[in-house]
């Protein structure tokens, strides 16, 4: 990770949590443990890729970063929320996230469920405000895109996917749709909203797109590598949960030789997308190496 | 029940349910069952009363009724997802709704969560497309208002106060605003869309918010009352469960005499609200009439 990355990636964490802190302020009424359950998923955790991203594009066009901390945080708590819920029993039944214990495992699965479903509503609600931008227009459009990514043809479906793979046998394809929506949406989404706020109208943000995609997929491709290879204590949360649950992924699929090749191609084709900028679209190009590299 | 409210009551089902037909159409891959579960809980039941107050308030002002289709639609589908959550065994473990099996009886708890979260994430996504206004403006304060009304603030919120009731005792006070939140705000939201969408300024939706907060409350008063001495077949879903959990109440509150004269009160209180309209607002006034005679 080079020194400019390593800033960006820690000055988006503090501004993330700063918005996150004051967003969330906890009431003093019942609802306390809901407001302490979401900070306990929402602040000081994670990488953050999603608001560097989102940073890391609205820069490109000089957006003030002001409004570009309050919609990066939006779509963090989307992600959040999603983690909250996937973490459920009924679902991925997992014990620790980001080196601490799931929600459901310190608030009880029930203040966990609501804790989701407030921070779904609250990244809608912030970017309906004014504050988000001053523009309704903008904010109109920021929302389409995270509301799409996020449901049934986003990041939820891609769930669903995911829980019917531990059924059925899925080819490469449909493994590639399967988190191209899982995770790929979501990662595009973060890029569009730094365009979406930079103005570039639809038809400028194909190369955007284009290096979104190929990073999500890279990304995927880098985490299923990582959940055979990587480090439990590293990573913060229980790895090879896909190989005892049976399930298809790129490596069972690839093989770990060409899994590999694949993410190299990938980040090269992402940073190609960009040829169309200069030096200011060096962190785009850092995150696209980064993505291989980590070890989250 | 008056003939003009059944006809509109069935009329706004009918509109409701070819809505959710056309937006949840099945796709033909591995999210079906996602696809079948939100329609399971979505279409054909319940009695509909946010889309009618939607409805009801929106012809005052002439709105299109194809645009008010959507908006109701999109306001009923985050009643839906919340009916969803609700029922889960973490949380109220129910068995029916609206005569029905619940969905994670049918479909398992890991696709009744994420069925839920889908149509939250959808509501938002079909308020944020032109075809529910062409005005961004609109469309922005339609998603402001629905936000606010299901996060930590509204419905959510007040879902976790009532979670807390089983364990302390609520004074009156504190279960009015519990009552205020869990379902007080999303039929103050459906009101409030319907004078959004009329072009209605904030300043002139001062006796409609009235009226919409008097029938919240007279709602909940008769839906406590209902639970102590309705039928279970009749209300499709299982009764008495307040009073097994030990929660205070309206009826614990107040006795079912003083229940019963405030609910009136309310009712008198919210028509009253209207005194500014002519028949136009009669619909609506009918509504507040039914509220405390419903089954449900």
């Amino acid at each position: 990770m080079t020194a400019t990355l390593k800033d960006a990636l820690g000055e988006v964490a503090a501004a993330v949590d700063r918005q996150f802190d004051l967003l969330l302020a906890v009431p003093q009424d019942p609802r306390a443990d809901l407001y302490h359950a979401m900070r306990h998923a929402a602040i000081g955790g994670g990488k953050r890729l999603r608001p560097l991203l989102t940073f890391a594009t609205a820069d490109l066009f000089g957006v003030d970063r002001t409004v570009t901390a309050r919609v990066a945080t939006a779509i963090e708590a989307i992600h959040v929320y999603s983690l909250i819920h996937d973490d459920l029993p009924a679902m991925d039944d997992d014990d620790m996230r980001r080196g601490k214990p799931t929600v459901h495992k310190v608030y009880g699965e029930s203040t966990a469920i609501l804790a989701g479903d407030c921070l779904h509503a609250l990244a809608f609600e912030w970017l309906a405000e004014p504050e988000a931008h001053p523009d309704p227009f903008v904010r109109v459009e920021l929302i389409g895109c995270l509301a799409a990514s996020s449901g049934p043809s986003g990041m939820a479906g891609g769930q669903m996917m995911d829980l019917e793979a531990e059924k059925t046998s899925f080819d490469l394809a449909t493994v590639t749709r399967l988190q191209a929506m899982k995770t790929g949406a979501l990662i595009a989404c973060a890029v569009e909203a730094g365009a979406i706020l930079g103005r570039v109208p639809p038809e400028g943000r194909r190369p955007l797109r284009g290096y979104a995609r190929d990073i999500g997929l890279a990304f995927q491709i880098a985490d299923d590598i990582l959940d055979v290879e990587g480090d439990e204590a590293l990573a913060g949360k229980a790895l090879r949960k896909d190989e005892a649950a049976g399930k298809e992924t790129f490596l069972t699929l690839l093989g770990l030789d060409r899994a590999r090749e694949q993410t190299a191609m990938l980040v090269d084709q992402a940073i190609d997308h960009l040829r169309g900028y200069g030096p200011e679209a060096d962190l785009l190009r850092e995150i696209a190496r980064y993505i291989t590299e980590r070890d989250r």
